[in-house]
């Protein structure tokens, strides 16, 4: 049985999320159908992760399971032929019989992009946050470097289960400017549901005085999602960058 | 009467260009029909210059004449609340009374948007030409400063017209990397219908060798829509810059 990795980018605007659900429209969707159409049998396909709806992905990863012969660059491009223009195949290549798209992750890194201008941007419309508040970048980064640790991020999770470990490591944390947009990127070992969106709500929080200067570390010691900022609207958020094995060590 | 600068930026994937027309849908419109939801009166708006079906703006200039005294921000912020998402307008301020957007402009620049990898990238659907040949940015660069001076352009005109004056002088033509395009830059004083994307078009025939290597400056001097290459596609095409007075000295 083949394993064969699929590397995607998606603009998430039209999709409800990555994950196959009843009545709703998603990439995991588009892309069995698509392999379905090529291949002529519907096989499994595995994500890295699920995304929300409208979340977007610069890097996603998936795995095909198929006894299919077919050469990894024609699946690419007949892929790229039958899906819709706001997902892509940018690369696909066959992994050891092993490789599990989200067991064997490493890290993950998020972007959250903010358009912090008065006027809105129409470039930017569904793909960054318009957010008008003057944000002092530098000060911001200083309040993200405190996410960074091993910590039981309850305080960052939309919902609670008893079951699932919610202690992560996120290895890096930063708020600067790339081009007219200002980005907030980190980097984890794993997120919670709705982690960097609630994370990013936090720090708006933090900007606009709702949350007290340095209050993150405070917040996570809360293991209360109420103690945390809002959670910011999906359209800002990217799945930047998936690694594996020796690509990412924390 | 007040004489009122409208700075846009839109995405015109949607729109048949700036310019009014029957039947057809264009930002001019949706402006005018902003403005008389606000001012209960239709008022003439004069633009800077055409720009085609598919074709964006990073800034666009226009002016709204009217008696109204409506105050500046208000208006602006009133617009944006009517204009679709794919329109915005991110400055409005009070001109002289002889103030012409047309007219009183002393350049334009153009920025045309190449995304040059093998697989599409959805973030750059309708945003960029998606061109798989790999190009040679330091040699397409050499090739496009041939393109710098003042000549009569009429091969790198779409519509031939008797009475129109060809000639413009063209101050800065580049080939550079931005992010993960290739992007054309040219400043003119005025450019010819379909005068950039007929430039880009040709660049890219004399990258796949369709045209010789150094041929710009004969292309130019055959005055002959057939010398030069094919219009390349309108939507990597950016209305960039509109310079002012002593904002540009060619």
């Amino acid at each position: 049985m083949r394993n064969i990795l699929l590397e995607l980018k998606y603009l998430g605007t039209e999709y409800h999320g990555w994950q196959v659900q009843d009545n709703a429209h998603t990439v995991q969707e588009e892309l069995q159908n698509a392999v379905e159409l090529i291949l002529s049998k519907r096989e499994p396909i595995t994500g890295c992760s699920r995304t929300d709806a409208g979340v977007h992905a610069n890097m996603y990863c998936c795995t095909l399971r198929t006894e299919s012969e077919i050469e990894c660059y024609k699946l690419q491009g007949a892929l790229n032929a039958k899906l819709p223009p706001d997902i892509s195949v940018v690369d696909c290549k066959d992994m050891p019989e092993d490789f599990h798209p989200r067991y064997s992750c490493t890290a993950k890194q998020y972007k959250y992009k903010i358009y912090n201008q008065s006027a809105r941007n129409p470039f930017y419309e569904g793909r960054a946050l318009h957010y008008r508040p003057k944000i002092d970048v530098e000060f911001l980064n200083e309040q993200a470097k405190d996410f960074i640790g091993t910590y039981d991020f309850t305080s960052f999770c939309s919902i609670k289960t008893d079951i699932e470990d919610t202690v992560r490591t996120v290895y890096n944390a930063s708020v600067t400017v790339e081009d007219d947009l200002v980005v907030f990127t980190v980097v984890a070992d794993g997120f919670l549901y709705n982690m960097v969106r609630i994370m990013v709500g936090t720090l708006l929080f933090i900007s606009e005085g709702k949350r007290a200067e340095g209050s993150i570390k405070e917040i996570i010691e809360k293991k209360d999602r109420k103690a945390a900022g809002i959670t910011a609207k999906a359209c800002g958020l990217y799945l930047d960058k998936v690694y594996y094995g020796g690509d990412f060590v924390g």
